[in-house]
């Protein structure tokens, strides 16, 4: 079965498209064609999406399911009227927190809420420069300014996990790669002894490795699976004899990797 | 009014923390403490969150209030017995879906989800590469493979908002920083005007760029009010007189911003 899904908003969209993609995942047996329109907030733009959505309705035999965090109510009462299933999720919600915090919304008040962090955001930008400055072993000076340093073989997932904790968390990570001489030496290099606290290791499986690196360098030694396997096998190892938490990247997303880093790192989030 | 806000799941926790916050951003009078507790996903953790729970009821002088997308009954049994106002997403929706679409979901059967996204994991991974391959102008040879090309001064938010648009929407977002050169040049460099169609301009007001530029180099002519006012006004200057869509960054978020584009750009998001 196949049916069209609809994250629509007047903002950025990432209420409704998060919240939905949660809600779509949960029936597996139904593929969806998922659509996420932001800045729906003109009468126009919203009968432009009726038209979209009732073509949709058209063309899949069945109506799409629409689900909207639009503040305005002639907008909502004119995507009210096309052929979707509407999930309004604010209307859902609000009443029951009105009543808890005895206290009127905004969205009670038809007054539309930008998601814009301005607070954080030179904690943001900072954490991301210092993710960017501090990526792939490039100084190993700043570490006692790192919230942690995620350790593991090249392209085993280090950048983007560190990347994705400064911008979601403003967390200020650092990343080594483990490279052969490190793995013969049998020990953390000096910088990394020194911060051992701060350390996290990332691991993966060694064919997902080799077919990562192929697409970087292919058919190199770099990125065969001999060499692969050995560096997973050596690292594991010494992470294990330096007793130093890791996991395994192979079947996480980087939101999944990072949220598990913290809780076991322990380290708090820098937005609240 | 203080009151706290958790937002708990048995996975990543950023659909509970998602929603938690654009829920309670509609309260604007009400000052929250929030806390997301992720991978909740044992009796033993959900009793230790209870005791935090009623640990923040007693303290506050008034009941918590918890954003849950827990999936299995036995944690969610515990957790109603704490002294919050309990916001149960999942099942707040998934009734009326599973009505919908005439079929039961993995919730019913207590089936917990991850959202790694697996099957896009090498594209993200690629377009966050490319944007640090292509970064600050560092290279102009691959704008054949941009999907778009970002433009403006030195410290006005192309990179966090290239590796955003990389990480959540796998775009190959390409980035250039236009110097005082390309300024007095009064006009595009070749390699830009040659993929003028994928430009788009970042503005910034003076004011905050000079801020910005600071943090970098204190006290330095580059980060002068004066030069930044005057890199700013040219810059305006340019994307004008090339007719290049450009928007401020000054007062809107990294995911303001990355939307915006890409509804003014017309380019789809990769993940679906």
């Amino acid at each position: 079965m196949k049916r069209t899904a609809f994250f629509i908003s007047d903002g950025t969209g990432i209420t409704a498209e998060t919240l939905g993609q949660s809600l779509l995942a949960q029936f597996e047996n139904i593929t969806f064609t998922k659509l996420t329109k932001p800045y729906i907030d003109t009468p126009e733009k919203a009968r432009a999406m009726v038209q979209q959505i009732n073509a949709a309705a058209e063309s899949d035999g069945i109506r799409p399911v629409i689900f909207d965090t639009l503040v305005n109510q002639e907008i909502r009462d004119i995507l009210a009227k096309s052929n979707g299933f509407m999930i309004d999720i604010f209307s859902s919600f609000l009443a029951p927190l009105e009543h808890e915090f005895q206290s009127r919304s905004s969205y009670s008040v038809g007054k539309s809420h930008s998601i814009s962090h301005n607070a954080n955001y030179m904690q943001r930008i900072e954490a991301v420069n210092f993710a960017l400055d501090n990526d792939d072993g490039a100084r190993t000076r700043y570490y006692d300014k790192a919230d942690l340093i995620l350790i593991g073989v090249s392209r085993c997932g280090k950048t983007p996990t560190c990347l994705y904790m400064a911008m979601q968390f403003g967390i200020r990570a650092a990343n080594y790669p483990l490279t052969e001489e490190d793995m013969e030496n049998l020990q953390l290099t000096a910088a990394l002894k020194k911060h051992k606290h701060k350390l996290f290791g990332l691991t993966i499986d060694p064919d997902r490795l080799a077919a990562i690196r192929n697409e970087r360098k292919p058919n190199s030694r770099y990125s065969s699976f001999a060499q692969c396997e050995f560096e997973v096998r050596e690292v594991e190892k010494m992470l294990r004899r330096e007793n130093i938490n890791f996991i395994d990247s192979t079947h996480f997303s980087v939101e999944e990797i990072s949220a598990k880093i913290l809780v076991e790192m322990g380290v708090e989030r820098k937005f609240k």
